[in-house]
């Protein structure tokens, strides 16, 4: 078996190799994000395994989940969950004994190699979460930032089992005294010939988020595919897909931030037309957000009559309030009714609103608003990366009914 | 669209066949397929896309989820849910327009065929709920009924989407008077020559069943698969499989139970060693139950040291309150800990007890205690049919530590 990276000897992902070869992260980026075509490619081999009809493939390690592919049923289905990698996915081989997985944890005092096996000892957590892109909802910014052009699929709602990531360093004796964030790095092959620094996945996030992480070894009821960062997945509830570390194979404390591009100068809150740098903003907690997924006029208009307007809502880290919807692009709004069980507040909620609408056009909007009486913005500030849009106002879905 | 789910063989599929070589391969099948003592045979046709190594293959219509196979996300996923069908399953073409599948409402007031697209604009629900083959447990009664001798895995938590049936029959003018009764009758075509009544699947059950019921055409957040009843499914949450009709293509109310076998003699609390009759219990309700899953040594020893025992529990129709777990077959408890969301009364838990294992022979035993103080029976008292076993004793898991 070849260790060599799959990236470099499918014909599939030449073009993408070929631009990995002595190009920055944030040219790896671009390179994968070219204009997207409303057509879709064909899924690659290591996600072969989604439904083809409910997902958009944008390029090999971008995949959106369709709009109308998001049922009412609260979790989202494997085979129906977007992949956004920033690195081709790592050789299967390595979800072959999921237990022998290893990964090093470092700031603690008494650093150790775990392997699975040996984590599944130490605690079991299970957890509902929104796992969503950063640049979820970029496609919607009216300055047209460059990346992916994600609508709203970027994003599901997972049920992640693992350890506590409180509980492997209670295992091995606590966080000396000065450590501020909690550093995940991702177990990817790393293009030969470029600075690792540039290309590599390492994401950190503040240290408080370590409160309700989780090393994950299952994503909804079965262990974590490939595709999905299996073996091992870093789990940080609320936090953009991004700080989820696929293949986590190091998880470090420390006083500071990594100095690897992804978390240097990508991913920060820049102004529009600009690159990020340490000073600004990461992207690490999401906002709270809704949109409607249906019922949709895509393939042709709705029947007239009674409809059930439905969508799901996130509070990313704080539980929901309340949820209205609007059929005129916000100029009247009703309160919505939450459908089905509450898995947390890290989780989203299916909401309806049943309504009885006559031919014409209607501009469905949803606005979400959390515990702490935050509501989603009508219009997210744009910034230079395309991050974080949660407005409303642009997530509004546009139908026709006869 | 495509109804039948492709998420099969996801870690196989990792990669392609051309892109990791033979030992490989081989190595994720076997890491793939729990330790099978009972040799499983071929998936059917209509369930190939389950995971073939987590399943138990008794016929093509009795296919059971392995004890090793369930994970601690609270929800069974599709692949790795058990089938138990009455009739063979109808043909895949009756799948392939959901919307377009009718439904009959009889003994309302204004009775009506609906298609499933009309239903949908009649309201929305979605519910989590066990599901589980009546016959569940039936290989633990020590009297050996006759049956598939399903052992835990004859049941799974699944995530239902559809319509109230109270909304249905609100919409068709309400029940008159003197219903006692709610009856479904499956879809399946019935074999020539034989007296329908003999082999139809058509079930009755308590008109106050119809509270939680739900007409269901999304399962686990994707259009229900053939395999499990799509295009729309009774669902009846706390009562056992068989009520919850497949393929329904008659919903109706009455004063009478229906005359078909499967409810006049089939599925009775009859006494050991005989048939069914109409006086007496219809297998409906389930009871509290719980069982442990993990760590099992089909494998080989468990590893002494910390481990974290792991079950799923059930109120039926009750939430729960408490779960004990035995290390030594029921002569000392200790209280576990629910882990991950609460999805409601109907669904299933997961619980966990952290203990440090020294090398030796356990016997793991779980019981569960609903919120009205009913304790999970020690032992079930054997029936003809070998119906709804919940005892804890006999569900023990016996593991090896070493």
């Amino acid at each position: 078996m070849s260790n060599t990276p799959r990236w470099s000897r499918r014909g599939l992902l030449a073009g993408t190799a070929s631009t990995i070869a002595g190009a920055t992260l944030a040219r790896v980026a671009q390179a994968q994000s070219a204009p997207a075509a409303a057509q879709s490619r064909p899924l690659p081999p290591y996600a072969s395994w989604k439904e083809p009809g409910q997902m958009i493939v944008h390029t090999a390690t971008t995949i959106e989940t369709k709009r109308s592919a998001f049922g009412t049923g609260i979790v989202t289905p494997a085979d129906r969950l977007y992949i956004r990698n920033n690195l081709p996915a790592p050789d299967a081989s390595i979800v072959a004994d999921p237990d022998a997985w290893e990964v090093s944890v470092e700031g603690v005092r008494q650093p150790r190699t775990l392997t699975v096996g040996q984590l599944k000892g130490l605690g079991l957590e299970t957890v509902a979460a929104v796992l969503q892109c950063s640049g979820n909802g970029r496609g919607y910014f009216a300055d047209k930032p460059s990346g992916t052009k994600w609508t709203v699929g970027a994003a599901g709602c997972v049920i992640w089992s693992g350890v506590p990531v409180r509980s492997v360093v209670a295992a091995l004796g606590g966080i000396p005294g000065d450590a501020r964030f909690m550093t995940g790095t991702g177990g990817e092959a790393l293009p030969a010939g470029v600075d690792p620094k540039a290309v590599m996945v390492e994401r950190s996030v503040p240290l408080k988020a370590m409160e309700d992480a989780l090393l994950a070894w299952e994503m909804n009821g079965e262990p974590v595919p490939l595709a999905h960062g299996g073996p091992l997945r870093l789990v940080v509830p609320g936090y953009s897909g991004v700080n989820n570390i696929k293949y986590v194979k190091r998880l470090a404390f420390g006083a500071t931030q990594s100095d690897a591009a992804i978390q240097k100068t990508g991913y920060r809150m820049s102004p529009p037309g600009t690159k990020g740098d340490p000073s600004m903003q990461s992207v690490w907690e999401m906002d709270v957000k809704s949109w409607i997924n249906g019922p949709s006029s895509e393939d042709g208009p709705v029947k007239a009559g009674m409809v059930q307007i439905h969508g799901v809502a996130m509070g990313a880290t704080r539980s929901l309030r309340r949820v209205d919807v609007s059929l005129d692009g916000g100029q009247t709004w009703q309160e919505a009714r939450f459908v089905g069980p509450d898995l947390g507040r890290f989780a989203w909620r299916q909401f309806v609103l049943p309504v009885r609408l006559q031919p014409g056009q209607y501009v469905l909007a949803s606005r979400a608003q959390d515990t702490q009486f935050n509501w989603q913005v009508e219009n997210t500030p744009p910034n230079g990366g395309g991050y974080l849009n949660s407005g409303w106002r642009s997530h509004a879905l546009s139908i026709t009914v006869a």
